[in-house]
């Protein structure tokens, strides 16, 4: 497993993260994702966490870092399917997963991002909410 | 690494594959399918394979497994993302995945998808391809 999958979907780039991470992997994902997003112009990435059982500071600061490089290339970040019991340890922590929006699974994070994707009154979809 | 996560997204599941197969891997994953496609009614599944730089005839029969059941419970199964590779040794190895409709990457096979998915004149999306 030297990199994990990053599925198109029309505006959006999906992750499932399934394995532990590591440093080198942790860095692969993010050049490809950051790569993918200019290459099709996805506005937005959603990381389907689901499977992980244990997110700590190494994990909550890769999902922070990627939520950054990811909004300056004008893309969302919505993390989903958190387990309740790391929803727990981050708090315990005290992560707070800055600039990481969160819903409950893939659909409803799409649900959000159409939200937040759609053209404001004015025709600017930046400012409509801040990740 | 106890079970592979199954991503809904509309009518569609989602199942990345990314790390190695073995038997009771394979096992949960069929279960846990068969039992969300009942749960969602569901009428496709896509299985990426994208990360798999191998697929031998264990692989090759767990996806032919997953398109027949599927199929009996009124879901098709469409296999994106296969590399090079993969194709190239399927076919070596005289691997025909049988019932296993394949695209290239999970964009087009869910247009695939839609398109096996729209009713046929006579109302019926059943007959329109067989698996």
């Amino acid at each position: 497993m030297d990199r994990i999958p990053i599925l198109r979907m029309g505006e959006f780039l999906l992750v499932t993260i399934q394995v532990d991470m590591h440093d080198r992997l942790a860095m692969t994902l993010q050049d490809d994702l950051t790569n993918r997003i200019v290459e099709t112009g996805a506005r937005a990435v959603l990381i389907d966490i689901s499977s992980l059982e244990i997110v700590d500071s190494f994990i909550g600061r890769m999902l922070s870092n990627i939520a950054s490089m990811s909004r300056i290339l004008d893309a969302h970040t919505v993390v989903v399917g958190m387990q309740p019991a790391v929803a727990i340890t981050l708090v315990e922590l005290g992560l707070s997963l800055h600039g990481v929006r969160t819903a409950l699974n893939v659909e409803k994070g799409m649900e959000l991002l159409k939200g937040v994707l759609t053209p404001s009154v004015d025709g600017s979809a930046h400012g409509v909410a801040k990740a």
